[in-house]
């Protein structure tokens, strides 16, 4: 087998087979095919695409190239959800204590960020004394004690996928959906779980921008978890505006810990609950063999781990668990405090029409709270506090967000860029759903 | 400017600008993009094409990249015939002495063979003496003082090309008509020619199978070349067969001389008499206004040049010129012989209906006159003798073939090959016309 005619039949648009991929994957992974030629190939694939059968086995072989976890120790299904990344979404931070507090068994590893924000990692790092890096012992046995872990990804966890990505990254062959797909799905594999929900983002401050690519994506995560026995279902969901209010990773920790309180930002505490739900749902907790009951159930019973502090308790557990300080839920200033803050306002009353969501993450990374290089440093209590979301009234009067950063010197631009970043109009506006939806 | 907005652009299906060309064509060139980006915008470029403004930008951009002939210090219009590449195509070994005698100024830089047969100066260098290696110094005065010359391509002649097909070479990138014709453009403006006539072939045997992709190439190659301010024409010819009846280097080259004798097979006459043609008109040789006339005038006066001898003696004086010995051209015996000979019948009678010509090749490859590795050297003698043409009668009883070569080992496995590559059928059979369209 050569890679030279593994190129030449992706180029004619033709399916590889399961040994091309196998051939591809492992030769590259263990250096024996150069990175031009295995360029090439991504680019080939970006413009003529896989079938579902080779994602699949691209998903499988990756997976397979590291460290796969087994998790059968654990009891029950273990649940795992993903986002495919925006601006403020705390949800996992939510989610995982919620399912635990019903009695779900979350096993989640998570990744740090680049680009805009943190990573769930990076955010739960701004709890003193959190720490994520755990030995598969210690994952194991958190969820059978608690039900709940978040660790970051171990160094050995698909390691075709950290070379690909880093390949991609230069390469301009990041924007397939084959190659989305299967770098997700294969981390998901590898992190061991039998459910997964997938909460697949769209719009201005996604990697998705439109609906439709979304929906193809979700569709083929979806299609390549089934084929590899996981249960796997997705939500396609709002990505048009910042979730909540905050953006920035201490800020973000707070606001989630708000939905556990049962005083969250509304869209916010929404798509927090339907994700809840779902993974209810795919989980078998209930016996409820109706739908619309088992439905109706599931918000029941997400609700009142909620209003009884079980969720908020859960989550506590779990900071503890992984040696963090969690007095900070009671008193937030036990938590790092920015140096600077500025409060900023509109120029123009009128209603909040649109929001370029990338710009803001931008604002938010350039605040502190994010990394362009790998090897950046985060500044844990930088970011945005945005008080209003698309649809509402603005008055030029009123603050309409809050900067946090440590560095004063980039306030100005900081400021002029997230006005720059919204546009407020004079006709009444209205935002879309934050859960578009379920598949 | 980013290398990677280069490629995401040009993945998109965007048309390059010039500065974009002249970035990436530089900075590889140069050793500072690396070949993994190159190889993805070149997977790009063969799957959205590029338009005639960045396929004559590359091509200037290219033969930049090293040095450049001057040949302005030889009056009048320098004369260059170039052809894609076939099976048995000794076409430059004619044209060129003939151009000559005309009183053309035919200055010509060769490339060598990799693949099946040699290239021009594989089966000049198979002349005892012969001396491909020139000083531009040299070069130029031969052409002053006999009208011709015929020198391997200098070392920095096009040096990006050199990077480039390389990489296209084990990328699966190399069958774009952008970068095919940029590739052989940039060579040919390079070494200085004001008249370019360009020798497609199509079919069996060559690069472009298809009429259509031949034609794309030759218009693309017309329109660079206009565009570069050099007059360019092209003939689109056969190669569903190989040319003449020798295939090997120095059976083409006593195979040349047969036609400079005015005794030669009367496909490749006649292939070599359209370019000489075609290179007459184009090199305003004669003053004629009328464009009938011009033509019949040309073939009278190649006629004549090859009746006479002129041409023949143009050639010998062109081998002299060169250190060469063209005592082989009255004793075909001063050339190397192969220590093995086999004639070759076909099993059963018929006419000879088709022939897949690069198979054909490939034998003479394996019998020693071809390479398959750069470093590989070349056996002079080595090739096939094939009595027959498309369309003829065979006999079972006739010697369809002879093989000659130095390695006694593969004869069997050559012999059966080329019975493979030839389809004798019981119904009478037609070749096509050896040139199929004057563009």
């Amino acid at each position: 087998m050569r890679m030279y005619d593994i190129i030449d039949k992706k180029k004619r648009g033709e399916a590889l087979t399961d040994e091309e991929i196998e051939f591809f994957v492992k030769g590259f992974t263990e250096g024996e095919i150069p990175d031009y030629q295995v360029s090439a190939l991504l680019m080939a694939i970006c413009l003529k695409g896989m079938n579902e059968e080779e994602t699949t086995k691209l998903t499988m072989t990756m997976m397979e190239s590291g460290d796969v976890m087994d998790l059968s120790d654990i009891p029950g299904l273990k649940l795992d959800k993903h986002s495919t990344g925006g601006i403020g979404d705390k949800t996992t931070l939510v989610v995982e204590p919620v399912m635990a507090a019903l009695g779900g068994k979350v096993a989640k590893m998570s990744g740090r960020g680049l680009g805009a924000t943190g990573g769930t990692i990076d955010k739960l790092d701004s709890i003193p004394g959190f720490s994520s890096e755990l030995t598969e012992e210690a994952f194991i046995n958190q969820v059978k004690e608690i039900g709940m872990v978040d660790a970051a990804q171990t160094k050995n966890l698909v390691p075709a996928d950290k070379k690909l990505y880093s390949l991609r990254d230069v390469t301009a062959t990041v924007d397939s959906i084959s190659l989305i797909a299967s770098s997700i799905m294969s981390k998901k594999l590898a992190s061991g779980a039998d459910v997964i929900l997938l909460d697949v983002k769209c719009g201005s401050g996604a990697f998705m921008r439109e609906y439709e690519s979304a929906e193809m994506l979700a569709e083929t995560m979806i299609k390549i978890g089934n084929n590899c026995g996981r249960r796997t279902a997705a939500l396609i969901t709002d990505m048009d505006q910042p979730l909540g209010h905050a953006v920035g990773n201490s800020l973000e920790v707070l606001e989630a810990v708000e939905v556990l309180k049962g005083c969250g930002e509304e869209r916010l505490t929404e798509i927090c609950r339907e994700l809840c739900a779902y993974l209810y749902i795919m989980s078998d907790i209930s016996d409820e063999a109706d739908e619309d009951k088992r439905w109706n159930e599931a918000y029941k019973a997400i609700d009142e781990v909620i209003a009884s502090g079980k969720a908020l308790d859960k989550f506590r557990q779990f900071v503890k668990a992984q040696g963090g300080d969690d007095s900070f839920v009671d008193d937030p200033s036990k938590l790092k405090q920015p140096l600077y803050k500025r409060d900023v306002y509109m120029d123009k009353d009128g209603y909040l029409e649109s929001c370029d969501a990338t710009k803001v993450g931008m604002v938010s990374c350039i605040l502190g709270a994010g990394r362009v290089r790998k090897e950046d440093s985060i500044d844990s209590s930088a970011g945005i506090i945005i008080n209003k979301k698309l649809g509402d009234r603005i008055s030029k009067d009123e603050v309409f967000a809050t900067l946090y950063t440590d560095k004063e010197d980039i306030l100005d631009q900081a400021e002029a860029d997230l006005i720059a970043a919204y546009n407020v109009s004079d006709n009444e506006a209205e935002a879309r759903p934050v859960v578009i939806k379920r598949i």
